[in-house]
């Protein structure tokens, strides 16, 4: 395995790729890697011929008072890892190499983060959509793989990229979990041992949000409460939201008629957890 | 020559070009194409293999109340000029494959186009940046070519790829002018007879102020009286701004100390016209 540090030494190796007609895929990650990140480069490793990884913890997309400084960061122990998937080249490039002075430039999608995380995250996905697209057009990938557990955000690359005409298909996989149903996430870290006994409670919240989708129930106010009394009573988590959108706008939604999302994000301790689960029929 | 209207098509076709190692170079236009545009055309077909026009009348860079719909438009002779040239492939999308029902991505350049034309055209430049964003996409050159006449802009296009890693050089060229002076601009094509007439005062304004520059002046506010004051008496415009900003940042400045730019946009009748001078030490 190759590790690149510089943006245009990165950009000229897949521009040679490119050019011979190797298919390049790439799984853009902040580090402190786990299963939910190697199974996205496990299906990335088989989906294409070279298979570039970037680690990068993104200063532009925490906002003042959010974890940037603390986000836990392991690049041997990642390096580590990778090597075992079978990744061929790891983009590690500096923050200071990403923005440069006089940076100024920024990448918004619109609507579909406009609702969930951006409340209490005002311009994070601004600065995930710019890296993103600083990101896509160093490394050139033909195929980009996110996990749905960063559903919005997910959406919201999808979007860019459609609408952007990157020359770009966006995949995103299931979330992977913890045998307790635990959404996999390097924030889990921060957990007390206490409070990650109890963080399992939000996904099963969610699973029971859809067992009653499942039933037939369609109210999204009584899909909202049973998800919400769930949470609270075996978590005690301070919810942030508890949301049903439509899966493609991330607009609130009254009843379900087509794909649907149950989002959550809810703080146990100081730790901000999200999750979701997809609503289709059968 | 060869017209492409789908963007997925052009997208494709360059794909193929670049993978065969042949250099691409792009001239995107809102067409009515004059020798301004000619001229980029030209220069950009010496420097690649497959020269790649644009010719796509952008709405969202035009304001409410702005002249997209009466915009002047006439494909067949635009097409009859670029034949001439030289051109490969003339891309001529519509306004509804190119933003279809969805869309809702922008990209933004901040500080540079803070000032100037920003005032009296808020959103003009995202409009120019975001399109400009999905043609570089759409075409994939290696570079692409504008002119100086819309300074701002291509300052703004420069930026946003670098900041953005776009693997494209930007290319800025000379203004192209009329014997007497006036900057070829579609928009020419507005003036009436006595307003085309009064004209190329602007321009004989802007070149008063590069002579005091010439002759060691270095205030700002001593240089801009003489363009104003000129451009009042020539021409009787009605002055939208006649400024001197720093040549890179776009900022006003006090007193000349690096490379700078003399701008100015006026209106003679309806007609809004733009047009500038560089001083550089010599």
């Amino acid at each position: 395995m190759e590790i690149i540090v510089q943006p245009r030494e990165m950009q000229q190796r897949s521009e040679q790729n490119r050019c011979q007609g190797i298919v390049i895929t790439f799984v853009p990650t902040m580090g402190y890697l786990h299963e939910g990140h190697l199974s996205l480069m496990r299906e990335a490793r088989k989906r294409g011929d070279v298979l570039v990884i970037s680690i990068f913890v993104n200063p532009t997309q925490f906002g003042p008072g959010e974890d940037y400084a603390q986000y836990p960061r392991d690049m041997e122990r990642d390096l580590a890892l990778v090597q075992d998937v079978g990744v061929d080249i790891c983009f590690t490039p500096s923050a200071n190499e990403m923005y440069p002075d006089g940076f100024q430039t920024s990448v918004e999608v619109h609507h579909v983060t406009e609702n969930l995380c951006e409340a209490s995250r005002p311009g994070h996905f601004r600065g995930v959509t710019t890296v993103v697209a600083k990101l896509f057009n160093i490394v050139k990938p033909h195929l980009a793989f996110f996990g749905q557990k960063d559903y919005q955000q997910l959406i919201a690359i999808q979007r860019m990229a459609e609408d952007l005409n990157m020359d770009i298909e966006v995949i995103g996989l299931t979330t992977v979990r913890e045998a307790d149903g635990l959404a996999m996430s390097s924030r889990n870290s921060y957990l007390s041992p206490a409070h990650r006994t109890l963080a399992p409670g939000l996904y099963r919240s969610l699973v029971k949000g859809k067992e009653l989708f499942a039933r037939g129930e369609r109210n999204a106010a009584t899909i909202l409460n049973a998800v919400r009394g769930m949470i609270e009573k075996e978590t005690a988590a301070a919810i942030d939201y508890v949301k049903l959108c439509d899966a493609r706008t991330i607009q609130d939604i009254d009843t379900v008629t087509g794909d649907a999302v149950i989002a959550v994000a809810a703080r146990l301790g100081t730790t901000r957890l999200i999750d979701n689960i997809i609503l289709r029929e059968e």
